[in-house]
């Protein structure tokens, strides 16, 4: 099959690729597709027409930092090179090793997450992260009595999902209108939560709640974790822009709202590092204070790669 | 046409009668038209009598004190009676001014909290409370230009009856998800609430999400107001109950749940006293921590009453 | 000396009569007269005027309520009487009764306040208030041995006042500048302050900056005292209104500003109860939260002596 | 057996006669006794003399409010009588009357109080204080299973006999060190304390760590209950005193230090009434930042009283 | 004298060796020892043995990261070797570099820390911890005028240890129940505390209560700084581990216990790293969010020096 | 023109040099024309005196972190030099090389920064920072339609120097007392600051009032964001100073106060990084707590730089 820049790009603008992680992979690989097509014959061409496909993949959607990530990269490696053929060789290689990379990551979060629960631990989850959700059944797996509450996550109800999946597992859960959060939250003993981005000075952007909810399980000296593969910590946050945040359409919240009726609908908000406990990496666990230095420390191997 | 006791009790509890205010209204009129169609012959029958009809009406909500007070003042004034007629008596006087002196707090309530609207105003407010809704009323009417966020409020949707009611009425308002309260707060300038009940330890009792509300306006310093006759200040709890709270039925979650999935629907939260910035009764804009004294006052003032 | 209401808005109105107690006890007075030397034939027309007269003074600077609470005092003792001549006396004797009230409460605070001043305390004030100063005087006096840091309150260096008048008794003062209360806050045992005003719901009005300190105590734990009679609390935020915020001269700031610039000058802030330790009264030591409470106790209190 | 003033207040200062309630029962009726037996034969003298017997009395420990508030009352009682024989008619009344109602004060906080204990409820308590132990054990004997943690409370211990008399009653009872209180925090649903007084502005003085742990469920968000008849507001704070802290000798923490070591041991210390989330009195279920109008609304009450 | 890993992992057990440093020098000498006299033939059997004691000797004590960071650096060392010569020659480098490396870095720790410490300043300490003794006993023979609260440290009563050695080097120390530290924690300019360990998401681990006076210390804006060297840094938890906490003797709170009572007696508490002011290391006066990263940097640089 | 090391600190000294950036360019210099012109003879005699310069330059103002780092490095740089024609060789590339990357980083902080100004911005600073101003600056001329409040900043009035170059901009600026930043801080929606230096545990140190503000932002939730060159982290603190605090002439503060009256005038204090929402600095946008790792980050690459 094959890998059109276009192609790719609508289909993450359009939902039918969704998740970070595969959202991240299929773009990766697009780029690294077309650079091998490509019919570029002087090294400026084709650094051009890779940026180009670059850019498209990372307009199509705005708060996929994981994705950004890998495109990057790829684009560093071919400026490294000194001829087309070479910086071909580079990109096909910066492509492959992100994609591994990246599903590394996600097996190693879950791996040092699973210690983080305790047999008897009642968690709550908000929205639906797979990372989260394979992170609870592994704990399941091993023996540990957990309960889960999830909200249900307004607008689109993605607590649904999560539910369907952690009672398909067998694990005890309940679920709360968002919110309700506050009135369980002294019954909590972990809140546990994925993530969409990590800014350079620590903010963890989620879906839209993620906020509200740290807050309440602060306030209730409740411990907040967050599972998190490193390729979303963000760099262009690291550049000094904000996080862009997607705003989605009013009919997701109401569909026939009276005419002069506004609707705000942003998909994610922004939670600060000091409502955080701990972050699970492929790295370790973590302060979210780190993610600054982490971004800079790539930043650097990723050069140092590419320029011997 | 006739109120019987039952039948009024049933109209409550099947939310035919709904709102705290009405709820009160139609369940002391059918104490009072039950009293007056009596055929006890002694005192302590009568007053058996009306104790029953009392426990009836308030037990078909159990979260309505304004309904409790109004039910244990007449109560009492029968109690204060020598001989039946005079306990009749007592009890059509008592319904009666009760009745009044509710429909009374509720005009000075938004007489008083109008004041308290400025011109250029940002208010957010949760849920449906008539209150609330007929003082930004008022506070239009009156020129201040002022814009409203209401939160949709699930599982019911109230959110969408204060917008419909405030759009229809020319004030900009804009709809958010209960979860995107943090995302918008820092731009609010009053957060405006109405009240299910107040505990004589200074307790709000308010739709599910107000706790959570209160404690993000807390964190972004914005004002949080309550706007609330002191016929909601609860005697029960004086007493030292807590504020028995709602559960209602799963389907207002999730029509079709997965089988095994638990579902938590209460109707209402608590939010703590140093959580609210002020509340607008009907004897002035007073701190949450002057429940309790007025709850004396008033028994005090119920007692002399009926006792000279 | 006569005295003639319109003169005397216009002295308080220049500054020329200054302090909470001189501007009630001067504008009381005014009124006093005026009644007396009233030639309205009719009590409808001795009231009106009355009330005219009330309105001017109380008009003559916004953040005032131990003024607002003498001239409304006397008002309502006009509408109890039967005849012009009835209300006149009412009037007298009202206005006297205040004058009297509020300077025995003035030395009843301090009285009550000096022992809350232990030997070896260092106190922080703000701004002068004669309250707090005559209250540190009397402790000196009484041999124990205080420290004071006093800021210099911008714009109008009103801390030099202060300053001057404690090295002037021998106490041991230390001047700052109103930025570097946090730098010596965790040396300081007591924050001191006075009052301008006290809404129903328990905030502190006073002098620009007051909060910000208040807010600087709260964070290191030090308890924030205030000095206040109540006469200073205010029934018009009982009533709904939010205390009116005095705006004064762009010149106090900046001589000679640039041309483009703006300037905000607000004489006064803010304080929220919750950072507020304690208030000290001629009724005795008290919470903030009791401010809505005696402001009813009051208002019932002069209905019931005229109303006899 | 006659009551001697030297010999009970000789009693009270050395542990003989301990408890809050206790101490104020034995020294009231020696008040009582004395002045039933006084020889003196003018008013004067007779005043002169039950207030050497009160101070005496009110002097043998310095933290007992409920002892000063009955010594007051009856001195207060005397001094409005018109010879010597209605004085000693009114301190008897008023010296039997406190009692009485010092006594009824206590029942009455644990009926109101254990409708605050709720099925399953883990509750921490510290020290000894025969209210909370008999409020846990009414709970018990309700059928409501419930949990304790109890400090071993240094350096005396008190925490042993809460867990004795705990465990005497079949109530499962954990003890921990004062440090470990932290530790368990998140797993407890309500603090439960007893007082030894109130101030005026709402601060608990209670056994010294009791603000350590209030500040700990405060972090938590775990709910503090304290239970205390209103006899215990200390009206000396009122009036502008401290509260004082009575300081005990260093052989209780360390029986022999070494020599140059300094030991600070005070008995109580001072929790600030927004660390605390509500007071059971016999009043009924309040908010500590009522306690200095209760107490203006006794001192009213029993000039009333005895002035009629 | 012979070092035998059963016997030092005995000795560490029974508590005969004491104090971080202690147990890991000497459970790393006995492993360098073990593995001198090895009779292993290849190298996979040697590495096998190695393992096998470090782990028993890991086990003997579960808080102990400075431990186990010494032991898993040798078996890293000889993991790197080609045959059982090289390994032996590495692992006897690896012990002997860590222990001079742990000697040294608490050396640098006292060194760094005595800066900290002000000419006047009021340090409050818990337990006993030789680092803050030896830093206390620096700065007093520099000259400083330091006053010193250390609490009594229930169960075990190690703060008597530290104020005999404190009152020893003639530093004015005056002792404190646990319970008292909010009592005097407004006129303390520094807390001072050692630490058991620290998690990669930068908690302290240290003796039980260390969590409630840093709360304290937070709530009165004290600075709490912790000394430690990086060598406590719990490489076990960056890999997801919560810190073990070991829970002690009920006889070490109460001896002979009524029947029923449980006592719990955790060794340790957990806190969180927004308490903390900053941290004393051998590489300087870091914050403990910079745990985690250390953690990572000296993984790199075991894993470089030995792949070389 | 010729750098005399003297004269150089002796400009410094009486603020005829000002800035941080300027400070450090200068003192730099004048080290490196002070070492090309040095006639030493030996090694050793060279870097004697080239350390007596440093130090000199370096006392010349205390609180001046840029000037200190440029310093040690060209210390550090003659340290690693064979012999003196080496050593001189080396202090100038060292001196030339932190000039421009001084230089290049003050630059790369505004292009950075400029991201995090968004259109219709109300920002807030404190004093006079040139980053601040430029960064503002560049942002209005990027048509980002910004509106500034800024302190008037006692006592030396440096927000006069701010509101001349931001309106003379063509910026829309309100000045206000430092007392009135939380009047209008629910109005703000970033409060931009620079910096005087960071210490290794990340405070901020910045001219007095800073600190104030910062808390002030903190309670009202509003972003508080620092601009920073890392040539102001300051090594001192991270081997275990405090960062030294510069106190200036009372005349700043009074020209003739009292005689008794003494007057307290810190040039900076110390805001601690909880209340720091994030640090622009030229290495991108970072967390205060990164601070002492790049403070080792850059020692480490000094010392490799010139070991080579």
């Amino acid at each position: 099959m094959v890998h059109d820049v276009e192609r790719t790009a609508s289909l993450i603008q359009r939902l039918e690729v969704q998740g970070a992680r595969n959202i991240a992979l299929s773009g990766v690989k697009a780029l690294g597709d077309a650079a091998r097509k490509s019919k570029a014959k002087t090294l400026k061409d084709f650094i051009k027409e890779l940026e180009r496909n670059a850019d498209m993949l990372s307009k199509a959607r705005v708060t996929e930092p994981a994705l950004r990530n890998g495109l990057e990269e790829a684009v560093l490696a071919a400026r490294c090179a000194g001829d087309v053929r070479a910086a071909k060789a580079n990109v096909a290689a910066s492509t492959k090793e992100y994609a591994g990379r990246l599903s590394k990551a996600f097996d190693r979060v879950i791996d040092i997450g699973v210690h983080r629960i305790r047999d008897g631990d009642v968690i709550l989850t908000h929205c639906h992260s797979s990372t989260v959700t394979n992170l609870l059944k592994a704990a399941h797996k091993q023996g540990k009595r957990i309960k889960v509450f999830c909200t249900e996550t307004r607008p689109k109800y993605q607590g649904r999902i999560t539910a369907k999946e952690l009672t398909a597992a067998g694990i005890p859960t309940t679920m709360i209108v968002d919110s309700c959060a506050r009135t369980v939250m002294n019954d909590v003993d972990l809140v546990l939560l994925g993530a969409d981005a990590f800014t350079s000075d620590g903010f963890l952007v989620n879906k839209v709640g993620t906020s509200q909810i740290a807050l309440v399980a602060k306030e209730a000296r409740t411990m907040l974790a967050c599972a998190c593969e490193t390729m979303k910590f963000d760099p262009l946050t690291l550049a000094g822009s904000w996080e862009p945040i997607e705003e989605r359409s009013v009919k997701e919240v109401w569909d026939k709202p009276p005419k002069k009726l506004k609707i705000f609908n942003p998909a994610f908000d922004l939670t600060p590092p000091h409502l955080l406990g701990f972050v699970i990496t492929e790295l370790g666990v973590i302060s979210p204070f780190e993610v600054g230095h982490i971004l800079r420390e790539r930043q650097d191997a990723v050069k140092k790669r590419w320029e011997q």
